[in-house]
């Protein structure tokens, strides 16, 4: 019971679900393959494309978002195919453990954590590597804060063989990603982000020469087979069991999200992200990436503290969980979320949090500073 | 939908209820005869003797905390009954209100809004009418803030004929009132204050001299009837078909309170009244209260500004709900209720949203300053 302990989550997923989708998932379980699921089933899909503004056919998998990254191999590549995977951070490393898992031949554009690929040094690969099947990117790594130069690159990919993979999975809905605009091949997601859902569905969206591409792929693939997704959409239902609940969510969510117009969405993160960043700047505190993304905030933690305690501290005492640093980054970043329900009153409530717990364990910072700067950014007096 | 305008409720009643909670009250609706429902009730009524801080019976209604005051009038009196009634607010004036419609004799103790009764003039009053079947007061007025002396007043009724009938409606659970220790011979509370659950519930606890009275008091009443509800006890039921998924939550509620104990949620009280003034004072805002309670703080709107404006500004812009002045008051006051499931978060949240809309009126202050007391007060830097 939480009487006295109100918590707040400002991770980067899991995320605040709001109330009225949390209602939407506590409706009755209806079976599946009955035609009013279908119904729902159908809205979702074509809402799926305007959020991903794509004119192509959205697939969703009841899984997390690894899922669907796996999706995108198993179902785009046979052994053997090179791939370029762009490795800057923990996700980064994970294109690159499913395409040597299930044996492509990745070539890695390693990139220092917290900077942002080089556009050059893409284009220089793909010339070099001209038969790539693929380039496995992230829009943004969530594990350094850093927004990768996505429109830039596919820029470069669509006028080649290479097929421009995307894991969006905490940046879809966050910022511009017009898949069809850009020319971005495959597009992955996840519900537990902007979404502002619990997780337990991804998302994949495929231009038409990628799905060319999944009929010609030898992967073996069961589960997360595309081909059977395709197959079931034309009949208006999924290839297995979809998760009803969390499909009841989403569809409240993004009856919402067109109501509300991704523009005003985009707008949204960007205030809270930039108030957020004001703020730390404010505090004297140094943000880890060199080209921040609006979906979340990363400070390092400053010299002195220790960065597992002040977590540790900012949980149990006042019950806020952030997230922190991931493999090597492991109690040196605190990273705030801007992701699901939140308002810019969290953004104040973050980074008040962090102003205590970091005086509390001796840092000397002007208490309200951040929280100040934030407001000013808040009223536009910036 | 409320995706992207999450809201806050920061006012005295209704208050946030917290998640686990609302799943014990989101449990199927039981048939309220059934020895399963009596032995929740049983429960409840242990608990709410530990709440009262009495070993008598708490009865409880489905009601708001009027119908509490109305069951004490009724249940108390007969026609032509003199009673003295503190009124410095708007509930004392409710407790007049009762006295007239049921044709009781009030004698009225007027005090200023925002300061507390006198004790020298209770003392005085009782002294001149000391036939006064009762005297009427509240533990504090939530319109105005002000916390009266309860404990002194006690000190002096319980050596008389007068029965002290305490509407501690939004005061139970919030600071000390062992109404046994203090000899308070009737307290009323209800559901949407410190207990942290939605309205509809309301509590009425006797003394023995208060029961005496029930059973010689000749003013109708049917539902509000405590003798009936005595009966009901009796057999482990109610005497009409109780609101049995509050009192599901409720029962949540209480079991939570016992394991936390009534002293940590007095300091919890405490501690985010006194760092919501810490702000006020610090912004060179005014209290409005002269003896303020730990329920509620009352600012008084700064000259220059538009109260009403700045209550809508709040609401509309910031989707936070404080409480504007009532009656008089309307306009001239904010409350900002320290009640139900908050954190010393919320207190930085109101602060900040109280700055942020003074500011954007054109009312100068130094933005941050408030939040910057407050986070000073719960690190006892003060």
């Amino acid at each position: 019971m939480d009487l006295l302990d109100k918590k707040y989550l400002l991770a980067p997923g899991p995320v605040p679900v709001p109330p009225k989708a949390l209602l939407a998932m506590a409706q009755p379980v209806i079976h599946h393959r009955l035609p009013e699921f279908s119904a729902v089933l159908e809205t979702i899909r074509a809402d799926l494309k305007y959020l991903f503004q794509t004119r192509n056919d959205v697939f969703f998998f009841a899984s997390s978002g690894t899922g669907a990254m796996e999706a995108c191999v198993v179902n785009l590549f046979s052994p053997g195919d090179k791939v370029i995977v762009v490795r800057g951070g923990k996700f980064g490393e994970r294109w690159g453990e499913l395409a040597e898992t299930y044996g492509l031949e990745p070539v890695y554009i390693d990139v220092q954590w917290g900077l942002p690929v080089q556009v050059e040094v893409v284009k220089e690969v793909l010339t070099t590597h001209p038969k790539a099947k693929g380039l496995l990117m992230q829009a943004h790594e969530t594990s350094t804060g850093v927004k990768h130069p996505v429109a830039e690159i596919a820029a470069l990919t669509r006028h080649t063989e290479t097929l421009l993979v995307v894991d969006a999975i905490s940046a879809l809905g966050v910022y511009p990603l017009p898949m069809d605009e850009l020319g971005i091949d495959v597009m992955v997601a996840g519900s537990q982000k902007s979404l502002a859902l619990p997780p337990g569905l991804s998302f994949v969206a495929l231009s038409d020469r990628a799905w060319k591409r999944v009929e010609e792929a030898k992967l073996p693939r069961y589960y997360f087979d595309l081909r059977k997704e395709k197959k079931a959409l034309g009949r208006s239902t999924t290839a297995y069991t979809p998760a009803v609940s969390l499909l009841f969510g989403l569809s409240a969510i993004l009856k919402r999200l067109r109501e509300v117009g991704l523009e005003t969405l985009f707008a949204h993160y960007a205030r809270l992200s930039g108030a957020c960043r004001a703020g730390i700047e404010a505090l004297g505190l140094e943000l880890f990436s060199q080209a921040p993304c609006e979906a979340l905030t990363i400070v390092k933690v400053p010299e002195g503290v220790d960065g597992l305690q002040l977590m540790k501290l900012m949980r149990e005492k006042y019950h806020v969980t952030m997230a922190g640093g991931q493999a090597k980054l492991k109690g040196k970043v605190v990273r705030i979320a801007h992701l699901g329900y939140q308002s810019p009153l969290d953004v104040v409530l973050a980074l008040s949090t962090l102003e205590m717990a970091l005086s509390e364990l001796g840092y000397k910072l002007p208490l309200g500073a951040g929280v100040a700067a934030a407001q000013k950014y808040f009223l536009q007096e910036v």
